[in-house]
C-alpha cells in the first residue's frame, strides 16, 4: 500500500519540480498580476524640482514674517510650465501658482488660495491672510523620489500601484514569465456534460467548470478538455493533449479501483509520478508528476478534494511558474467560533467562514455532509487545517485559516 | 468655500446615486466574479442513488457481524451504472464497487479495497478483513443536498465553488448583471503618455495606467481615453466621450485652481455634481456626478488620492453596479505595530501593511513623503483609517484597517 506523504513534503515536492516559465516582455496593461523580473530604479528625482502642493500663491515667506499683507502678483504658473522659463521672485511679490507647478526661483512657500483675497480697484496685487513657513505646501525636487532609488524590485507582484509606478518611470514594456496555460480534464464513465440531463446512476461534470475557473482567477489561459472515459486508449489520448500544457489538471480516476486508470495511463505517456498519496483530508489519493517542464496534478474526483487539492498545491504551483518567491499559500491564525474535532491520520482541511472581529480572525466551520458536497465551498471562504492527529478544539481555539481568493466578498 | 462632506455621507450619496446595471445572461465560463441575480434550488436529491464513498466491496454489513469472513462476488459496479440494472444483494454475497457507484439493493455498506484479500484458488470469493456498520462509506441518496433545498441565494457572489454548484444542476445559462464599462481620463497640461519622455515641468500619466489596472482588476471592462489638456472645448469633448460608459473617471483638474475645469465642464455637459469636497486625506477635491445612469467620479491628480478614492468610493460603486447586496468595502480591526500621528479635519487613509500574527492583524504603517508618493501605495497591502479629529495612537492600539484586494500576496 501507499506511504502517503505529509502536505508539507507533497509541496515542498511539488514546489521542487515546478520550473518559472520563460521569461517575456508584455504592455504594462498586461502584467497585472504577475511577478516583475527586473528591478525598477528611478533614473530622476521626483518631482524633478520645486513643486507646489496646493492652488495659490508662490511666496518668499519671508515676506510675510511681518504679518498678513499684499503682494504684487508677478506671473501665473500652470501645471506643466518649463521651470527654466520662471523669473525670480522680487521681494515683495508673488505668483498665482497650480498645484504641481514648478516654484519660481526664490520662492519657498505656497499661500493656499482660500487663505488670499482680491484687493479692491488693483488686480494686480494679491492681499496674503496667512502667514507661511519656508517649505510650507511646497514638495522640494526629489522629495517622493531620488534618482538611484530602487522602486520596485525583481520578484515584487505587480498590482495597480505598481503599475502606476512603472508608467511613472516610462517602464512602458514590462519583463515577466509567461501566463500559465492549464489544461482541465475530468474523468469517469458516470460524468456528464453539465448542459446534459445525466441518465440513472450519472452525474454532471461539476469539477472541470470549477477547475477551469480556479486556474482562471489563478491567472492562468485555461484549455477545457472536458470529459475522459474510463478507457485507456481514450484517456491517454486526452491525457496526451493535457500534457502540451504547462500544467494538467485532472480529476478522478486515482483512487485505488478497477477503473482507475489515470496514474497507469499518464506513466505509459512517459511522466514521472512523484507521488500519488498525500495524508490530506479530503484529497489522499493527489497524484503529482512531471513531464519534462510540463506538469500533472490529478485529483480524486470528490468535488471537495479537488477545490481543497488546488488551494494547497495548484495554487503554489501557478504561483512558482509566474516566478513569485512565496509560492506557498500564506496561513494566518484564527480563533474558532465552535467545537471541531476531526480523527487521527491526516492534515484536515475544513471549508470555513473567517470574520474579523475585534481585531481577530473568528472562524466558523461550515457544516457538511463530506467530499462530494461542494455547496460547503460555496458556503466557506476559508479553510480551517487541523494537524495530522486526533484533534478535539474547542470554541476560543486557535487555528490555522487558510483565506481563500475574495475572501472579502464571500 | 466647499464645505466637504463626511466619507461615510459621501459614500451614501455615492451607492444611492448608482443603479445595478441590467441583467444579461452568460455562460459559465463568464460568470466569475459577478453577482448571481437568480437563486438555485436543487431540482433532484445529490446523490441520486446511495452510493459509494470507496473502492471496495459492497455488503450487507449484518453479513459481518460475526466477523471477517469470505463473500461471494456477485456483480462488479463502476460508477455510471445505472441503479436500476443492479440485481439485488443476496445474504452471503458481495458486489464489487467504485468510488461514485450505486450500491445495489440490500447493500448497506462498503468495506474499503484495502481491507479485502483474495481467496487462494477461488477468483469468485473475496475475503473480508474488517467488520463494518451499516452505513459505512457510503452516502446515503440526498445525503448531500434534498430536492427543493436552496443551494446558492440571488445575490450570492459567484466564484469557483459557485460555478461548480452551477454546473453540477446543469445551470450553464447563467443571468447576471453586465459587466461595467469603465473610460478613465487623466487631464492636466502638464501630464504626458508613459512612453514619452516628459519636458521640464513635466510629469508621465501614472494616474491613467493605475486607474485602469483598478478597474480592469474590479471586473470592468475598460476604454482607455488617454490625456486631455487644461482647456474648455477639448475636455469636453474627452469628457463627453467617457459619459458613454457606465463609469468615468478622472484624474487631474478638480483642485480650486483656474486651470481646475473639470467641474464646470462636468456640468457645462448636463452632469449633476453631487459633490465636490470630502473630508478625507488624500483625496478632497473628490468630485461625483451623474448624467442619467452614467457616474462621473473626478479624483484630484495627486497618484495616491486617485488610488485611495478608488478603494474607498470607485470599487463601491463599481460592486453595486453587478448588483452586490454589500458593496461598501469591509472593515476589520487591526493592531497598529508602531505609532501613527494625524492632524485634525479629516478622515485619514494610511498607507499600511497588513500581516496575520497570533490570531491578529497586525498594521504597519509605511512610510511616505504624501501624495505624490505612488511608491508608497506599492509598498502596501492594506489602508489604516483614522477618524477625522486629531489622532495619536501609540504601538499595540487598535486601528480600522481595510485590506486591499490580493493583500494575501503582496
Amino acid at each position: 500500500m501507499r506511504e502517503p506523504l505529509s502536505v508539507e513534503r507533497a509541496l515542498e515536492r511539488v514546489l521542487a519540480a515546478v520550473t518559472p516559465l520563460p521569461p517575456e516582455t508584455v504592455s504594462l496593461a498586461s502584467c497585472e498580476g504577475r511577478i516583475l523580473l527586473d528591478e525598477l530604479v528611478a533614473e530622476a528625482d521626483l518631482p524633478a524640482f520645486d513643486k507646489a502642493l496646493m492652488d495659490g500663491l508662490a511666496v518668499r515667506a519671508s515676506d510675510l514674517a511681518g504679518g498678513v499683507r499684499e503682494l504684487r502678483v508677478a506671473d501665473t504658473i500652470a501645471a506643466g510650465r518649463d521651470p527654466s522659463s520662471l523669473a525670480a521672485l522680487a521681494p515683495g511679490s508673488a505668483a498665482r501658482i497650480m498645484t504641481g507647478a514648478p516654484l519660481p526661483p526664490g520662492a519657498d512657500a505656497v499661500v493656499m488660495v482660500e487663505r488670499t483675497s482680491a484687493v479692491a480697484g488693483d488686480a494686480r496685487s494679491v492681499r496674503c491672510l496667512d502667514v507661511v513657513a519656508p517649505g510650507e505646501n511646497v514638495a522640494p525636487a526629489g522629495s517622493d523620489v531620488r534618482a538611484g532609488e530602487r522602486l520596485l524590485a525583481a520578484g515584487d507582484w505587480i498590482g495597480a500601484a505598481e503599475i502606476g509606478v512603472l508608467a511613472a518611470f516610462g517602464r512602458i514594456q514590462v519583463r515577466v514569465r509567461a501566463r500559465p496555460r492549464v489544461a482541465v480534464l475530468a474523468t469517469g464513465d458516470e460524468i456528464v456534460p453539465p448542459g446534459t440531463t445525466p441518465g440513472p446512476g450519472r452525474i454532471r461534470n461539476s469539477n472541470g467548470p470549477m477547475l477551469l475557473a480556479l486556474a482562471r482567477d489563478a491567472g492562468a489561459e485555461t484549455l477545457d478538455l472536458g470529459i475522459a472515459p474510463d478507457e485507456k486508449e481514450a484517456l491517454a489520448r486526452q491525457l496526451g493533449r493535457g500534457l502540451e500544457s504547462d500544467l494538467l489538471i485532472v480529476s478522478g480516476g486515482v483512487s485505488m479501483g478497477e477503473y482507475d486508470l489515470v496514474g497507469d495511463v499518464l506513466r505509459s505517456l512517459g511522466v514521472e509520478v512523484l507521488f500519488d498519496a498525500v495524508a490530506i483530508k479530503p484529497g489522499k489519493p493527489f497524484t503529482f508528476g512531471t513531464r519534462g517542464r510540463a506538469v500533472v496534478a490529478a485529483c480524486p474526483g470528490n468535488p471537495v478534494s479537488g477545490y481543497v487539492i488546488f488551494q494547497v498545491f495548484i495554487r503554489a504551483a501557478l504561483r512558482r511558474m509566474i516566478g513569485s518567491a512565496t509560492p506557498a499559500p500564506p496561513m494566518l491564525r484564527g480563533v474558532l467560533s465552535g467545537p471541531l474535532r476531526t480523527r487521527a491520520g491526516r492534515t484536515g482541511y475544513h471549508q470555513a467562514r473567517a470574520r474579523f472581529e475585534s481585531g481577530r480572525c473568528v472562524v466558523e466551520i461550515v457544516p457538511t455532509s463530506g467530499s462530494a458536497d461542494l455547496v460547503s465551498c460555496a458556503r466557506g471562504n476559508a479553510l480551517a487545517v487541523t494537524p495530522a492527529g486526533a484533534v478535539s478544539l474547542a470554541a476560543g481555539d486557535p487555528v490555522d485559516v487558510l483565506l481563500l481568493d475574495h475572501f472579502d466578498v464571500r
